[in-house]
């Protein structure tokens, strides 16, 4: 469709919101009715979401209470519109005539006002990355869809790399077959592998003081996928799953299974038989196995806002983690609804 | 929207038919009156697109001669929609009874039939590479319609890499800088370096003979974009552009500008004014500096293909260039429309 | 959606052709797989559709032969678009330059002119009511679709009115109760009562001689259709057919149940009990009983093209009856799909 | 598109909200930037809509305060969506367990539970006129963009018809050429002539007391639109504007220019030029002529509701007034945005 702030097709949301406006919401359209509706969920999810939890990452204090304002009743989705909404409350007495005069390099603000003419120039408006609150109340409602269908399935995200410090192949396969949620948030850097994740912690610390600033590397990991989940041509799954993560500020790259690393491959080994290899996707449709993809990420610009140096995330890859997450499970909430649609068996 | 067989919103593109079916096509609704048809263009689009010009690529033998069934008279288009078409001649007698038995490993066969429950089990029905005749038809004509309203932009995209054999940086960068489509679709593999070319030309060759095949890499670049082209949010350009590319059949993965190569990288350099680490975008949004992305693709899976032994198409880059090309002119088409919408001022 | 010549949002059509171009075709992108196809429907659908039949209606000898290019294999849908075309054979060659020159008194030319800038001026171009082979074959699927799903549903369509000859409410009730389309298609005026079938003929005759036009009203009723079609809101049921109708060419007013005659009405009395008056919906939802509509449509205006007198429909109804039913089986289908996203029960 | 609490395709508003929920509102994708935002007209035409002015309408007493949440900044619109919310407070105090049990008559009450099998019983849930409290505020802002590129343009609704009591032709016709939208707002029954609107209000306080409701008819007209506005096929404007107008509870017709007396006019006469004879369309785009819409209500099912009896509204029509012109807005929004598009001149 071509409505702008629209994500998904059947099962969609429209988010809504400036970085220092009175609120960001989402409005969820398509969600069906008998969904157990579970706000500690949704508290959760936000509170995973909440930059300000270290010095790690940076970020306003704000408490993102979510309110529900239609569409659920007695604990259930009713099949009518959910409109979920967070208040701003911490909107930081930042110069704002500073920014106003000029922009912020390596931000959209200029080719936002090139683009509207008109812009809110307060903390970045809708470019912003509090703008990810609405993904993440949208995606817990997709997640509680999909999870009462498929009760086995999960999404796992988490940081692979910073910089130069990576995590190797073999801790990545180990994070994939056993790290819970759990453990990936308990990681103030979501790499759920203690030394490593200390040595991150430190790295963006003394980045921090430095005024210096990270790329870094995100997977996504789906488990347990219901199978015949993609639309062949233009919705293959790989496809929106790709446009989802690159809808994230600061991504640069997406790739799947063995993804850029199978350029140099040989047909006769790449298609040997190790499921991983194709991502879990053929044909962009899910086969049941499990899917994997990797995000990039671009250092941080606001290493560049000398009004904000001391006070900027030296990676962006440790907040992004559960947006990527909730984008996920956005992409799975539509394809399982699109299934539904495939085939002319019964009513 | 939820039409699976659609891209675009505002220019959107239809497309039909199966491989060994009657015909394909392309129906475009949204591009508006008044821009001047040219089928000769049309005409050779397609054939840049054509597999079988060569011992290195595979293929079937068709013309390939598009008929416009809608949309434009006297020469120029009508705003109403333009379907074009091409019929397909050459079905060749493949044991199918074979395929139906047993799905072809690698390929989409067993996903679509447990999707779907009834295939065209002939040549792959519509999960065939060529499906992307419409695709090419469909960009052919935004094409028309992006060069009359901007005159000085062009796409690029050629193959940087097939295997182990790759371009370098600099090399890449002299065919940014001065290379013409006409130099890229001389070459064979669509690699406009006379002997980077030749040695891939043999390395093809040589996999054709022994049944192996390779992954390789693609670029794409667009030159003198207009700025203001993509929809903050859900649309960036970045992440519309990613879709369009992941589309494509054997394709996995892509990225902008340094890409998964900023990984790495540390904010204070990467920040300090190279317009290509950006990729030409900020925000999601075209500043009108050069965009440049990579797509990756996977050894072809054809090389497990008993049946086909001998005349499968040992890298799939060569043949998907065109393809690139053409869902990069349908973004920047539709983002074109798009952006007529983003102000009000005037009528 | 924002496409123009797009129809249905899951089970959709997007059409395309000239009056006096090479083709008219429709594409269905959401139809499921497992359809039976019949074929012999779909060319029974055209002949009905089609004028020519006699000397009460004008028009063009056309075979309407439908090419079925995709989507269909071995005797069943794939899931995939679904494209048929029909060559435009005859083309009259009537003085179009005159056309060119001096717009049709109530016609769409000048509009489209103001519109567009450039259009095909060769007897309406898209304007023309030889659009409606398009919608017809599209309808033609759907109701292979629907009747699948719903054997016992069924769709009449008839003239009720031409000028001031009418049918009595108790002959509209009779056919409601007993017509079947056979009934009602042996009526060259879609008027299954004979005599008044006999008397409109005369009527309508007389009227060509003379150069005259005249309005009148279709019905159209929905028997034994399932109970929860319809989307409350915005796609209530009754607001999707009105939109459906009323995109018919000469059309200008739709009602439902009692429609315009329950202006009048007294509230205890309105609502004791008879289903007809509400037209079978509540809510803008399916009930399951019979819903009934009217559509008004206003004299032809051809009767002011000099250049058609003697050749003119005396009264555009007659020829409407086939589309009406048509648009009825696409919004049904729309709504089948639609109602699948309702509830969360299962996958 | 498929998302049902949605109107439009380029202007969209997505509604949400419960008659007894927290809230209800309306998030607009799509307007534009630069639009002078004004929240006076906003409130106004919340107060316009209101019931509770009087012993003519029933209704809750709720303030209706609208909280624009986004997408307005400094006083114009940002081009980012515009959230707007009022807040349930007059949460009567009903018996709701009567209403779970038996759902009332003539209500949506049982469709919605045979359709979502869980519902929000309380007052009808999201079925509640209270619903296009979201309506009228997007209609309020689709008014400050069309006002601002059109500045002539005006839409005025009216009453023509309780019962039997109704407007003669000259009446109607001198309030299409005289009246202003404050005529009609200050009629309680929404008819601009002073002893007609007397006669109606003592009507209808009598069937209040009696238990007794009537259907009506509401007119709309549309003065100096714009040229151009509609798309040929399937959104000829008179085909959206009887969507939306059907899309109100309790329509249940619509016509046009002449409409459904047209069915009776000999097309010499019809044609002979006067515009009405047409409303102000051909080919179902505007001609820049006067627009003229009716619509028909059946009478008010709440005349069975014992629960409610002495509280019901006697007649809808005088509340939907404000509802038919919030959706007449809309419609002229979207068909603005479209018309951009249609031919391709300049940039």
């Amino acid at each position: 469709m071509s409505m702008n702030n629209v994500f998904g097709d059947l099962f969609s949301v429209m988010t809504f919101g400036e970085s220092h406006g009175p609120s960001l919401g989402a409005v969820i359209d398509g969600c069906p009715s008998g969904v157990n509706f579970d706000i500690s969920l949704l508290e959760k999810d936000l509170r995973q979401r909440r930059p300000g939890q270290s010095e790690v990452v940076s970020g306003r204090n704000e408490p993102d209470s979510p309110q529900v304002l239609s569409g659920v009743f007695e604990g259930k989705t009713l099949g009518t519109p959910i409109a979920i909404i967070v208040n701003n409350k911490d909107q930081r007495s930042e110069d704002y005539n500073e920014i106003k005069k000029s922009p912020r390099p390596g931000h959209a603000d200029d080719v936002w006002l090139s683009k509207y003419l008109h812009t809110d120039y307060r903390g970045g408006g809708r470019s912003s990355g509090r703008e990810t609150v609405s993904r993440v109340m949208a995606g817990s409602v997709a997640k509680m869809m999909v999870k009462q269908l498929y009760p086995d399935i999960s999404v796992l995200s988490f940081c692979s790399q910073v910089g130069e410090l990576k995590l190797s192949q073999k801790e990545v396969e180990s994070i994939v077959d056993k790290a819970t949620p759990s453990d990936i948030y308990n990681s103030l850097v979501r790499i759920p592998i203690k030394d490593k994740s200390k040595q991150v912690e430190e790295l963006l610390l003394k980045a921090k003081a430095q005024g210096q600033s990270y790329g870094g590397l995100a997977q996504v990991i789906i488990k347990n996928p219901p199978s015949n989940l993609g639309e062949p041509v233009f919705n293959k799954i790989k496809a929106v799953l790709a446009q989802a993560y690159l809808s994230i500020g600061a991504t640069n790259g997406v790739d799947l299974g063995q993804g850029f690393d199978a350029v140099k491959a040989e047909g006769t080994e790449f298609h040997s038989g190790e499921a991983s290899n194709y991502g879990g996707i053929r044909g962009g449709i899910t086969t049941g196995e499990t899917l994997q993809m990797r995000v990039s990420f671009k250092p941080t610009s606001s290493v560049l806002d000398v009004a904000k140096k001391g006070r900027h995330d030296p990676c962006i890859v440790p907040r992004a983690i559960s947006v990527l997450e909730a984008m996920t499970w956005l992409v799975l909430a539509d394809f399982t609804l699109k299934d539904r649609l495939s085939r002319c068996t019964g009513t």
